[in-house]
């Protein structure tokens, strides 16, 4: 079993993920408190003992006893809690995130971080379409990949240990990404499919389509139920590389539009071809 | 119970969706037969007690005796197949067909059958990312929709016969639609789903990718394996409306990219909302 030494986290944002998160890590024994402004949010996950305990506010008492902290946080408020709180931060503290972005923050907290304490950000890449502690799920990890997101500023132990976390949680696959290079990844992989799914929920009024879709447009739609706050946030943070994979991906949408125009079977099943192996790849390396 | 009078079913083309309407049939306790030109789809399907008997020819016995026909071939070897064999078929016969576009058979086979027999569409909208009989499965029928696709040319007892034929397959839900209806829908939930899934897959280089996707690159690229012959071939029998439904998907994909562009959160939130709002009166309808 790998474990990591720091035993009291403080999870900071107890929605989904955070909640998730602290399931996760006190099933396996951490002491795990929590910081959230919902009231409910605190209460609901102390009576389910998915916290030890928690509070409303910046408590200084959780913060300043934190052996690590997990900020599940909307990513613009990454940097402005570090401002507020990092006084209290124990000193050798380990500090890592959950947001989906990273070139906006990592860089902004890493120069703001007090010199004896480390931001190592991490992105698990699991959800559901509910929000909220109380669909919180840390089986959702089980099939899922976990991002460790590091710059030159990150020592080498840090790094080490947020991977450990990321199996500690339970997730299939952990890799190490720059920022760039993740955000570029995510723009594609998750940011891209978000536009397509609502793009197909709203180009046309479909309710009543329902009774004639197969599996496909229900798959294509699923993540079409979306946290139009999170979302909108995380689609402006990586403006410049969803631009660049939504054009990329117009570009090979309208080649293939081309093709059925011009008859062009030949050209067609190339592509079917192209796609059929390269997603026949994507399985096998799933198993 | 439902149940079709016509005891002696005739099922030409045993591929997978010919296959797993043979499994449903042969469990309730009709008689199966099926043509097929590939002698290990007969010999598997025998040995496996999915159907009764078969043949790799165009065999009269087997043509003559049958209650109903099931043509489960492509759809451009449809009419052929018909004018190549009505001579052998028992007066009053029903037939059906399970290909994935209308106009450009429906009115054709109807045109061309003998006076005594009826040719009654019909649409399963199931499937699996494999092919062949030896992958048939009746379970795909169950959470699935089922069209018939009926013309002025239709009796009203054919067109009762049929939807009871898709309750009896284990369909959850029965409609019916026009050919012009049928064909449009399925530009829209079917036929542009596939495009978008290619587009994912072949518009980049993206084999590495699956070490950081999450679910939502695989769920909108499951059906981007595909049998290039045969969705090559629905879309060009479906062109003018398979274009029409990538139109508007394209507009309204690049609408949110100017949304995202122009930096506009309140139009971008809009859109989440309404795609939102739309998904889950999906669900719901769902169960």
């Amino acid at each position: 079993m790998e474990w990591i030494n720091e035993s009291r986290v403080l999870i900071v944002g107890l929605g989904l993920i955070g909640g998730s998160y602290a399931k996760a890590l006190k099933r396996i024994g951490y002491n795990v408190y929590a910081i959230d402004k919902d009231p409910n949010s605190i209460d609901y996950a102390i009576k389910n003992e998915i916290i030890d305990d928690g509070s409303t506010e910046a408590d200084p008492e959780l913060i300043s006893t934190a052996d690590v902290i997990i900020l599940a946080l909307y990513p613009k408020d990454v940097c402005a809690w570090i401002l507020n709180n990092q006084h209290l931060f124990k000193p050798g503290i380990r500090i890592t995130d959950v947001t989906g972005v990273k070139s906006c923050i990592v860089d902004d907290v890493q120069n703001i971080l007090r010199a004896d304490a480390e931001f190592i950000a991490a992105h698990p890449m699991a959800g559901r379409e509910l929000s909220g502690v109380q669909n919180s799920d840390d089986t959702i990890f089980k099939d899922a990949n976990y991002i460790v997101v590091a710059t030159d500023k990150n020592t080498e132990a840090a790094v080490e240990w947020c991977k450990r976390l990321g199996r500690i949680l339970g997730f299939r696959r952990v890799s190490v990404l720059s920022p760039k290079e993740h955000d570029r990844v995510i723009a594609f992989v998750s940011q891209l499919t978000h536009c397509i799914a609502v793009s197909l929920m709203t180009c046309t009024d479909n309710e009543h389509l329902v009774e004639y879709t197969g599996d496909s447009f229900r798959d294509l739609t699923r993540i079409a139920r979306i946290n139009e706050n999170m979302w909108s946030e995380l689609f402006f943070a990586n403006k410049e590389s969803l631009l660049k994979e939504m054009d990329l991906f117009i570009n090979e949408f309208c080649r293939i539009k081309e093709l059925i125009e011009q008859d062009d079977a030949e050209g067609l099943k190339e592509k079917m071809r192209l796609s059929t192996a390269r997603r026949a790849l994507f399985d096998k390396k799933k198993n």
